[in-house]
């Protein structure tokens, strides 16, 4: 396991950051300006990656776990900083150091003191940042020894998750997880100065111990000392940001831990973190401007630089041409309306789809798709597909010119209502694109971040069980769109919201929304058009009533975001101690049973269902990974 | 309600920040240079506080509440940032600005342009920073209109508490809540700069969803959709960073959302915030000295400098000196043991005391104390008093010389067991001091803000149920003193810990220890000694045997540290959206009522206990404050 010159780019810029002018500053730090000082306050001299030729004939002390060891002569010791090479001395004199050395098991924690020396000629090693030097060590304390690993550090990733979240803290040593937890960290300091020191934000913490919200399904309950009364566990500080606008704290954020029971969803967490941001006297257009400073100024120098503005779509677009409310805009097979080619056809499934409302024609064109897919309707010069003499020329023609296709591409073609066809076909897109991937064709430039805003989303959709009932596209606080209002009172499923998407490589990363300020359109929203008890809102009705000015705000997806810019696999990449996919922490066991006297300040008690125990066996942790 | 200097003073030390340096910063930031940009990506130009005669003559617009009206001529609006005044236009063309600003009710919001020009000569306000100008409007639109408030935002703090935060989003709107939390975020802002930035500490977040802890009372439960098995609101991230110790991050911060389920406490809450801070290779020392420039650091500028070091006080000495683990050092008073004064006494309970194992005889002098206390043993020249003539002349005149007596002083003196004769004195102490205040004596300088390290404490305590057994006097996880470890298997009631608390002010603001890193130690310590189920830190101390590094850590009470930096009488006063002392959110009137179909999916029911009714009678609003 070798640190390159990540660690460096973690802090680059930071000479241009505040404390290092501060006077405070050469009270605390060494003359070493551009990284932090990471061994302050404690024994160690400097840490194990630092060290390089312009160290030569320095006395140093370092603190390690020891990585390996090469005959009983030398030892590598590491730690979160990088690797050095230690000298075991062989002389008489130092028989105590070197047994110290040589017995201590691999991943025991040594302390050695020593003179930093350069290696003999030849002897050096290029790929290691501190390969031209080594420790010729003085003295050695045994700080704690490491029993038998279950599994070695440097190959954790080749582990079962379950083995690698059972032993969290030894999966933690691996660089992979060194390096994405300190990136987040640098990350969200760098938004923090962005907000706080450049735009005058104010971090404001808010209650986790909250009230269940209307509709609020998936909101863990904590029960109180009062019989019946219960806390929930809000899944973002919604309303809480919006009384503080109306508390005249007009730029708020805050980096907010937010809950929300799924039961088992993959790459899902219980509890997940969220950039919560909320300001006053602002539109969506500035809005947007502030994330895109947000990230600009956050971004890793190493993962490029972010151009700005971000492009937007509507949904209406996006849902068109990706089949998607979150577009992966990173390679084109974007989704084409052939309806027109085939409006007078003779092929009865196409007849018979755009013979009905909404009833579309669509395609998509996979470039080489002919080498990845089992063809179903191949465009070379002789079409050989069961429909193709049931094309007219000019219908050919037509097909062609617009699908663009080129020899050994393939068309997927659908036909039915407008957006089952386009849901179908970015579905498709997708998963041709994985197919062609694997081929070995590059579409999605693994180095390439694509953002996108995407606007002017329904404000209410059919209610899934009752399509004649309205609920709201993402929560009821939500401003319609200024040239929609009109038709609230009249054909409210027509009307577009003010809510915006954040998207990046087809992922969402955030969303937001200009909020409705004023306390009759609120309720006639909830009350009239959702059917919702107005009661438990009360009290936010009652706040919009006493001067709230105008608002709006929005909130990133943390641990997506991380695991974007990280490239994980997963988000427990970008997480110290995630919960596995069922909700367990598998190196504590959480949950776990509780005794019923614990129970009884509560005033619960546990309902056994019948099959309890079958689901008590699923439990198991190797059912996990 | 003025806004002074304050807002700068937070900012103060900002212009030092290179971050102003930065390139981006053109882009987003006016010439402005002093302050964040509090006017960016929004319609204001400005917020009312900061404009100046150095801003004559400019178009600006500004948003705001309406603070008050003069006849129809003036109008003063407020926004966090200050107040100023808009001079209500007369003439017949801006008739529809006028009606605007006249008819909107006083905490409406409203948004004007116009220009800035200086107050007519004579009518300048130099108690209002901003009253040398005023601004002629041009264009005003009434943002949102405010009903009648329930009480006038500027008298908020005569009201009571429980109407206070049932309206909280109102009284954030108040001068003090504005201060308080803009001065939390802007040190909590500074506490990461430090640690981030200058002293590399990872922030990284750990799980909230955890289980019970050993001993564990206190901690609230989250039932999981698995039948008996619940998730559990730890009280602090306590395994979780030293986990992350054994797990390679060796400067571990987090600012910590924490849970202590204690039913109803005054002054405190059920979730607060801790800032969290965990080293490795660290000793007491390192942790005091990083905690000390963290404080001094991050200290409002206008609190006056933080001196370094901070004194330190073993838990005996402050015990015997000030009766209490966390002496008020900002006054006297201190105990004194008179025991050998009265060796030879033949004052009864004098005599009884001092035969007892432990016994002492102890006082404090009071100064001036005679004009406040009903005096029991009067000490001037001609002791009137009932034991006066038992005490003989030597004996009166050692007494007097050690406790330095002066005429009108009185000496409160108690005879017993030392550490029960010390806490009574200590006590007393501190409710004289509150005597003498009333009185109008000074002995508490508000100014003076004085830290005390507060050292040595005992590893254990004698269980308060049953004395014969030992339970950790602060947690498990606590190193012994390195010069007591051998007593750990002969006489464990004497070991001294490595634990150490910070005092501020006679408030314990923080705490923390240097931690057992040597599994077969904790395992003794858990299982031996304190008797407890060491399955359920099985993960702990397996963790401990794979490399665990020695480490130690602390947390600080920012809620309280807050209170005491800006003078609060409670906690409440620097939290946005405190509960009551019963636990209630008095706005949202959390926790409540939850329908039986929400928990069933929980696997629990509500166990209704008798006397439910007047409980629930109890949950009475006016009954909180």
């Amino acid at each position: 396991m070798y640190f390159p010159s990540w660690m460096r780019q973690l802090y680059r810029g930071l000479s241009a950051q505040p404390a290092w002018a501060s006077p405070r500053r050469s009270l605390v730090l060494s003359p070493h300006r551009r990284l932090p000082e990471f061994s302050s306050f404690i024994a160690r001299t400097n840490t194990c990656g630092e060290l390089r030729s312009s160290h030569l004939g320095q006395e140093v002390t370092l603190c390690g776990w020891i990585q390996y060891r090469r005959q009983n002569i030398f030892l590598v010791l590491r730690d979160f900083h990088g690797l050095v090479q230690i000298v075991i001395p062989q002389d008489e004199s130092a028989a105590s150091v070197k047994k110290i050395l040589c017995e201590a098991p691999v991943e025991s924690v040594v302390q050695v003191s020593g003179t930093v020396v350069a290696r003999p000629p030849g002897q050096e090693n290029p790929k290691m940042p501190t390969g031209e030097i080594e420790i010729k060590v003085k003295t050695a304390e045994l700080l704690n020894s490491c029993k038998k690993l279950p599994f070695e550090i440097k190959d954790f990733v080749k582990k079962t998750e379950a083995l690698r979240l059972q032993y969290r803290y030894l999966d933690l040593r691996s660089f992979q997880m060194q390096r994405n937890l300190r990136l987040r960290s640098q990350m969200v300091m760098r938004m923090r100065e962005y907000l706080c020191n450049l735009h005058g934000f104010i971090d404001i913490e808010t209650p986790t111990l909250f009230k269940k919200t209307p509709g609020g399904a998936k909101e863990f309950l904590v029960p109180s000392r009062e019989p019946g009364k219960f806390y929930s566990l809000p899944q973002s500080p919604q309303q809480f940001k919006q009384l503080l606008m109306i508390g005249g704290f007009d730029r708020y954020f805050q980096v907010a831990r937010c809950y929300r029971d799924e039961g088992s969803r993959p790459d899902r967490q219980p509890e997940f973190t969220q950039i919560d941001i909320e300001m006053s006297f602002v539109d969506q257009t500035g809005i947007q401007q502030l994330i895109e400073g947000l990230l600009q100024y956050s971004w890793p120098s190493d993962r490029g630089a972010v151009a700005l503005p971000f492009p937007s779509m509507t949904f209406a677009e996006a849902l068109a041409t990706y089949g998607t409310d979150k577009p992966d805009t990173r390679f084109g097979m974007k989704i084409i309306d052939i309806s027109n080619v085939f409006r007078n056809t003779e092929i009865g499934f196409l007849q018979d789809a755009l013979s009905k409302p909404q009833g579309t024609v669509k395609a998509i064109c996979v470039p080489g798709g002919a080498e990845v897919l089992p063809v179903f309707l191949k465009t070379s010069i002789n079409w050989n597909s069961p429909v193709a003499e049931l094309i007219m020329e000019e219908q050919r023609l037509e097909f062609i010119r617009l699908m663009q296709v080129q020899e050994d591409d393939v068309i997927l073609l659908t036909a039915g209502e407008h957006q089952k066809a386009c849901s179908l076909l970015g579905k498709l897109r997708l998963e041709c694109a994985d197919l062609l991937e694997k081929k070995g064709v590059v579409l999605r430039d693994p180095a390439l971040f694509s953002f996108l805003w995407v606007v002017d989303f329904p404000l209410f959709l059919p209610k899934e069980d009752n399509p004649r009932e309205l609920e709201s596209a993402h929560h009821p606080f939500t401003a319609p769109h200024p040239s929609d209002i009109h038709l609230l009172y009249t054909e409210p499923e027509k009307v577009r919201s003010q809510h915006y998407d954040l998207v990046l490589n087809g992922s969402e990363i955030g969303g937001g929304s200009i909020r409705i300020h004023n306390a009759e359109l609120q309720h006639y929203v909830l009350a009239t058009l959702l059917k919702e008890d107005v009661k438990l809102l009360s009290h936010l009705l009652q706040a919009l009533d006493y001067g709230a000015p105008p608002h709006g705000g929005i909130a990133l997806g943390l641990d997506r975001l991380m695991c974007l810019v990280t490239g994980s696999p997963s988000i427990r990449d970008v997480i110290a101690f995630p919960k596995s996919f069922r909700g367990h922490d598998l190196m504590s066991s959480a949950p776990d049973c509780v005794p019923p006297e614990d129970l009884k300040p509560y005033h619960i008690q546990v309902s056994w269902p019948a099959d309890s125990e079958s689901e008590k066996n699923s439990l198991n942790l190797h059912q996990e990974s």
